[in-house]
C-alpha cells in the first residue's frame, strides 16, 4: 500500500501492486460459490482448469481497445463505466459460443490499463463481467483466470470456452438453398445507441426509449437460450451479428456458397423500434438495421417447414446462386449495397 | 486492395479490410498440416472446436504490449521483428501449460494493430507463434483461431489451452517441508539480454555469446517437455518463473505455506553463463538470477529422495516456516532481498 494512501474515488491501479489489485479483483468474481459449476480449479495458478464433459472445448477471443470499441466519454456526455466495459466483454464472448450453438463454461480476462486507470473503475469492471454471465443466464459459466498489465491505453481480452454437450456445432458453411433464414434477438439497436453517444444531444436530455438504445450499445444482451435451441432443433447455420447483418450475412453466405434473400418487411418491422434515435437524428433507421452490429443477435438458417424454435423469428429465405448473382446477401432479390463494420477499412 | 497499391515493404494494415489482413495470415498459421492434432475445427467460425481427451481443459492467457513488454527499437539499436513478438507470446503461453505438467492443445490470438503497422510485421509474427509451436515441441497444438482490432499500441493477446491426459495438474499449494526445490531450463539469461538491450552497446558490436542472451530475451525457450514429466515423477508444486525467481518462488511458498531455501552455490553456478553481459556491462549477475524471469524455467518440488526428472536439477530444499520465519524465499537460511517483476510496482 501507498505510503500516503489516496482517498478511494482517486485511487489509480499505479499505487497497487498486480497482487494488491488481483486481489481485490478476485473476491468479485465468484458467482455465489467459489466458481462456476464447470470450474474445476480457478485462479491463482499458472493455467485455470475447466470441465470439458464431452471431450471438446469451444474456444474463442475478443478484445476491447479504448477509443476503438468504447470511448471513455461520448460526445453527448455519457461517461463508459467499467461495469459497461465489462459486460460488453462478457456478452460478446458468450455470443461466439452461442453462435455455435453451445454454452458458455468459462471466461479468461486479459486486462491492460494504464496506471492512471481509477482502481474502482477496475472493481466496476469485474462486476460487469459477473453481472452479465448471471443476467444473460450463462449459469455454468464463471471467470476461470485472468492476467494484469500495463498499456497506454485500456484494452480488455476475454477468451471464452464453451461445451457443445455432446451436440455438432452449427457452422457457417451449411446452409442450402431452400433454407428458412431466421434472426433471434434484436439487430440495429446498438447502431441506433451508438448514434445517439456520438450526437450532440446530451445524454442527461434522453427519454427512456433512447437510453434503451444506449444499453443495447453499452450493455448488450445476445439471446443465449436461442443458439443451443437452434442447434437442437436443426439449424444448417448459424452466426451471430458482430459486423452487421450484410457484412455478417455475407460471411455466411460465402461460407455456404448460397444467397441470402432478406425480407424488406421483416427488415422495416426492425426499424420501428428505432425511431426514438431515428426521429431526433434525422437519420434512416434501415442503415442502422443493415449495417449495425453490436446487438449481437443470430442469424441461423432452417429446414423449410420446420418450427422455428424460441426467440427466432423468418427474415427471409436462402437462394442458389445463379448466373447473375454471386453467393451474398439480396433484399427482395436486389443485391444489398450497406456493409456494416470493418476494423480497417475507411 | 487499395487504388495505389504500395510496395510490398511499406504496405501497412491500414491499407488492407481485415479479411485481407486474415487471408494473409490464416495460411501462415497451418503447421504442415490445416490445424494441429487436437484442434477439430480451426478458424473461420464464431469459435474454434479442440479436443480435451480427458474431459477438462487447462485455459491460460497473456497479453504482450509495446512499450511494456517489448521495444519495437531498443537502447541498443536492436529492432524487435514480429517473428520475435509472435514466438515470446507463444512461448510463454506453453509455458503456462508446462507449468502444470499438461500440454498444449490450441492457441487463439487477438491482436490490436495501430493502422501504421507495416503488413510483414503480423505476418512475421504469424510465423513466429507457429515456429515457436513447431521448434520448443508443441507437436499436437496449432493455431486455432484469432481476431483482428485497431488500436494505438500493438497488443497480443493470446489464450492457450492444454490437457493433463488424466493426470492431476501440479499446483504451487503442493510442497511440503523436506521436499528437494528443483529447477528446469534457464534463469536470468533473459534478464540478462535485457539488459544488454537496454545499454548503450550498440547491438551490431555484440559477440555471439551476448546475442544469444539477447535471444533469451526475445525468444525465450521454455522446457516443455519438463513439464509433464515433473508431474509424472510426482512434483508436489510447480510454477514457471515468469516474473523472477525470488518473486515467483514467494508465490510458491505462500500458496504452500513453506520456505524455499536456495543453495547459493547453485545460483553461483547460474550466474556464469551470464558474464559476457555482465562483465560489460558491470553488473553483478547475481541480480538477474534472483530477479530476472522471462527465461520461462519451472520452478518444482519433489519428495525428498526421489530421482530427479531428466532436465531437472536441485537448487534448494524446502522448509517449515517458524517462529522467526515466515513462508517465503531464504538463501541459505536468510530471507532473499531482490524482487522480480511486478507489473505496476515502481
Amino acid at each position: 500500500m501507498p505510503e500516503n494512501p489516496l482517498t478511494e474515488e482517486t485511487l489509480t491501479v499505479a499505487a497497487l501492486s498486480e497482487s494488491e489489485l488481483l486481489a481485490m479483483i478476485f473476491p468479485r468474481l465468484a458467482l455465489g460459490g467459489p466458481h462456476g459449476a464447470a470450474t474445476l480449479l480457478g485462479p491463482g495458478d499458472d493455467a485455470a482448469l475447466v470441465a470439458s464433459p464431452d471431450g471438446r472445448t469451444l474456444i474463442s477471443i475478443d478484445t476491447q481497445v479504448q477509443d476503438q470499441d468504447f470511448r471513455l466519454q461520448w460526445a453527448n456526455g455519457y461517461q463508459t463505466t467499467g461495469f459497461d466495459v465489462g459486460w460488453k466483454a462478457a456478452a460478446q464472448n458468450l455470443s461466439d459460443i452461442n453462435a455455435m450453438g453451445g454454452k458458455a463454461t468459462s471466461l479468461v480476462v486479459s486486462l491492460t490499463l494504464p496506471p492512471g486507470t481509477p482502481v474502482n473503475w477496475v472493481v466496476d469492471l469485474a462486476d460487469g463481467l459477473t453481472a452479465a454471465i448471471r443476467e444473460l443466464g450463462a449459469t455454468d459459466c464463471s471467470v476461470a483466470g485472468g492476467d494484469l498489465g500495463r498499456g497506454r491505453e485500456i484494452s480488455v481480452s476475454v477468451a471464452v470456452l464453451g461445451t457443445l454437450a455432446g451436440g455438432s456445432a452449427v457452422l457457417r458453411s451449411g446452409a442450402r438453398a431452400g433454407d428458412i433464414l431466421a434472426l433471434a434477438g434484436t439487430v440495429g439497436r446498438a447502431a441506433a445507441g451508438l448514434a445517439l453517444l456520438e450526437s450532440d444531444t446530451p445524454v442527461r436530455s434522453l427519454a427512456a426509449a433512447q437510453r434503451a438504445l444506449v444499453e443495447t450499445q453499452c450493455r448488450p444482451r445476445p439471446p443465449l437460450s436461442a443458439g443451443p435451441l437452434a442447434r437442437a432443433a436443426g439449424a444448417t447455420a448459424m452466426m451471430d451479428i458482430s459486423d452487421g447483418l450484410v457484412r455478417d450475412g455475407r460471411r455466411l453466405a460465402a461460407a455456404s456458397s448460397v444467397v441470402l434473400d432478406l425480407d424488406p418487411l421483416e427488415l422495416k418491422r426492425h426499424t420501428e423500434g428505432l425511431s426514438p434515435a431515428s426521429d431526433i437524428l434525422a437519420r434512416d433507421p434501415m442503415e442502422w438495421v443493415l449495417g449495425g452490429g453490436e446487438d449481437h443477435g443470430l442469424l441461423a438458417t432452417f429446414p423449410a417447414g420446420i418450427q422455428l424454435p424460441a426467440g427466432f423469428t423468418a427474415i427471409g429465405s436462402v437462394q442458389a446462386p445463379g448466373n447473375d448473382i454471386n453467393p451474398g446477401v439480396t433484399i427482395a432479390g436486389r443485391v444489398a449495397g450497406a456493409t456494416g463494420w470493418d476494423h480497417f477499412a475507411d
